[in-house]
């Protein structure tokens, strides 16, 4: 018998592995970071001596979910302002309050963040905001899984000041953080709208030089193209590619506004989409043709964007929204179909993040991302499609235990690295500050 | 001091009354069936000795949610068949389920969805079903307030036989019924669709002879519409008019597919609307104009569909569906705005069941119909607003506490009149029994 840390077991594993395995009685072996063996219970408890095992109680044990865009430490903001227009929401709400962040707000926001995370099955984040050095150390904390990095404009930032330091703040981060297991530095250019031509081609320079993601909010209003029409006679997507921006390991944000220039740009290049559907209507910024995209093979995953936009960072009902969404925008009930969806929020959002041959499947060597679905509650009785159930049923409240990296982050709902009342009282000391500003 | 039953403190009341009062340090005190006051905790506490002190935590105490159109025993059929087209899901799946329905069957189902109901927050449902007999003693078991009617249409069903004997099983459910203080029998053709003229003509005539509301699914789809104009002429709503049987009694589910005439004519009757936004957008029905209704000052309520178009019955997700869907739609975030949809969820779908009198707000004389909020979790920190925190963040699974009719049914997340694991393991039997016929 082969000695290993954890063995899970009494569950249906939903491997999401090319075969599409499901595993009724199954079990996953997991070593120091990695997963040994995935199997039925049967065999694997013949074939490893665990120091800890986990029993699912004839739950699903699946991939933690993968967060393609967020803006973690926005749970500041939750609900501080809903309902308004675009420019009122932005101008008198959100960048006043975002010119007095601070390194700490940004570090408790993400803490908060990581907890909310935790609790509703995500493990892994793409996340861009402010002073990122503090979001790096609290998902640190958290030992979560995160691609994050710096967002850049042509303006001066609060936390770094002019742009030439943006980018030089960025490579600091890329340096500091290049062999951390759980922490990818990317490059963070905001928009085209806010980012000149050269300052996103530095950008692209930079995340070449160091093989790492680059991010980008792109084509999210028609407002956008619009505006990028005037200013450079093409919708951005076409002002990417004319650029040299648009790339394989690029991470395009929204894509509500394309044409059909766009998506097959998009495909050439092989540009990794984020979907963000809540954040989408809330701010009624239309739907993204996501069915389109993925008939065209190119890779999407699913994101919740921050918490003053959609206002939580729940993946399961975010799942659920992106295929009731589609259903009814295209006036055809088969698009995103469950499976096609719990992939977008798995291994098509490891794939997003560059991270598809690491995590978004439970297949052996890969790295011990795991949630567990506690399934036995009214809402989720009975189960006749596990699919089905986890997009159209399944909300982050029924995820019960959290592996990631091989370390438990939660076991039946009690997180094991974070101070979850400490982390509220401070961002409730936060919000008390907002309030006294915003009135005065 | 006056002695009372209950004394709910320590949270946020939000009464959801005409003034549109939100109570710091609130309480509400109930005697009997009825709410007696509702104040500050100190006035209160210093007025009323209660048998029961229920300590909110904190968190927010409100009216019960109201959901306006279920199907409450098809928790049967939890996805038993998704993603697929209508006409395929209800001729090969659920057409064939229902043919085998029992007494038993739609009894089990209807104590689950209770369960799961009450778990999520919802203290009072309309239902639509074959065997309401047994629909009306699962709701008597579980203490929930509903209006429930058998669904009659032009041919037999497997409950009742022909046509004639469903009219009779109605008016036989009303005179047994008649005097129960929590549920009320409605007189309930399908669709204009699947029931004749006459048909419609008598089911309106025994609600108007017994004071008792009547309940259609109305204007579901572009093509009931179609098939309505080759029948008839008219569109559903006009055909209705024609043959007299729009009234303010009246409950249309669903009104996607309406024109300006059609919303005329439901204003001019004050037809009440149930609004299904996540069956509408599973099944790709379409979007229902609801700004544009509630402009005109008809009232709408909210409704979750039945379990297997949604595939839960969580009113605070269909909140939350509900206000994001018409934004984007409209794309004009200002509209559907959380004031209006909680309003929507409460106090108007009250009115929408004819109940605007006796629920749906917390006010002294009303039925104590309340669920308390708990707000101490990492997703609901901070909280700037509270109709913004219960439509776009909350779940039914932060629903702590139950009243209704001044009985508590849920403390702390544990059922006071339903064994949640008994009625889970009938139903899985009944899921068994239903995938054998599948298969064979």
């Amino acid at each position: 018998m082969e000695s290993i840390d954890i063995l899970i077991i009494n569950g249906s594993v939903l491997t999401m592995d090319p075969q599409d395995t499901l595993i009724k009685n199954g079990a996953v072996a997991v070593s120091a970071d990695r997963i040994v063996e995935v199997g039925t219970e049967d065999a694997l408890s013949a074939s490893y001596k665990a120091a800890k095992i986990i029993d699912a109680r004839g739950g699903i044990i699946m991939p933690g979910l993968v967060n393609t865009h967020t803006h973690a430490a926005m749970t500041c903001f939750r609900g501080l302002a809903d309902d308004l227009p675009l420019m009122t929401w932005l101008h008198d709400y959100i960048f006043p309050a975002e010119a007095k962040l601070t390194f700490d707000i940004v570090y408790q926001g993400t803490l908060l963040a990581c907890s909310e995370m935790i609790l509703s099955g995500t493990t892994t984040f793409c996340d861009m905001y402010l002073f990122e050095e503090a979001v790096a150390q609290a998902v640190k904390e958290a030992g979560m899984r995160a691609v994050v990095g710096e967002v850049i404009y042509d303006f001066p930032s609060p936390n770094y000041g002019p742009v030439e330091d943006g980018l030089k703040y960025t490579e600091a981060l890329i340096e500091k953080w290049r062999d951390d297991p759980l922490i990818t530095i990317a490059v963070e250019p905001h928009s085209a709208y806010v980012c000149s031509p050269d300052l996103l081609q530095k950008a692209r320079a930079i995340a070449d030089r160091n093989g790492v993601p680059i991010v980008i909010h792109l084509s999210e209003t028609e407002r956008e193209v619009v505006q990028i029409r005037e200013k450079y006679g093409r919708t951005p997507v076409a002002h990417l590619a004319e650029i040299g921006f648009l790339c394989p390991n690029l991470i395009a944000d929204h894509c509500v506004a394309l044409t059909a220039e766009d998506t097959a740009l998009l495909k050439d290049f092989d540009v990794k989409i984020a979907h963000n559907p809540e954040s989408n209507m809330k701010l009624a910024s239309g739907v993204a043709p996501i069915p389109e995209l993925l008939k065209q093979g190119i890779t999407v995953g699913i994101g919740t964007d921050g918490c003053a936009s959609n206002n939580n960072l729940d993946l399961f009902q975010e799942m659920d929204t992106a295929a009731k969404l589609h259903k009814v925008h295209t006036l055809d009930p088969t698009v995103m179909d469950a499976r096609t969806v719990v992939s977008m929020a798995t291994i098509d959002g490891a794939r997003v993040l560059g991270m598809g041959d690491i995590i978004g499947s439970l297949e052996a060597g890969k790295k011990a991302d795991i949630i567990i679905i506690d399934i036995r509650s009214p809402h989720l009785m009975p189960m006749y499609n596990i699919y089905s159930h986890l997009v159209y049923a399944v909300t982050g409240s029924d995820v019960v235990t959290s592996v990631v990296n091989g370390r438990v982050l939660m076991e039946d709902r009690v997180l094991t690295t974070l101070d979850v009342d400490e982390v509220m009282a401070a961002v409730n000391r936060i919000a008390q500050d907002i309030v006294m500003q915003t009135k005065s």
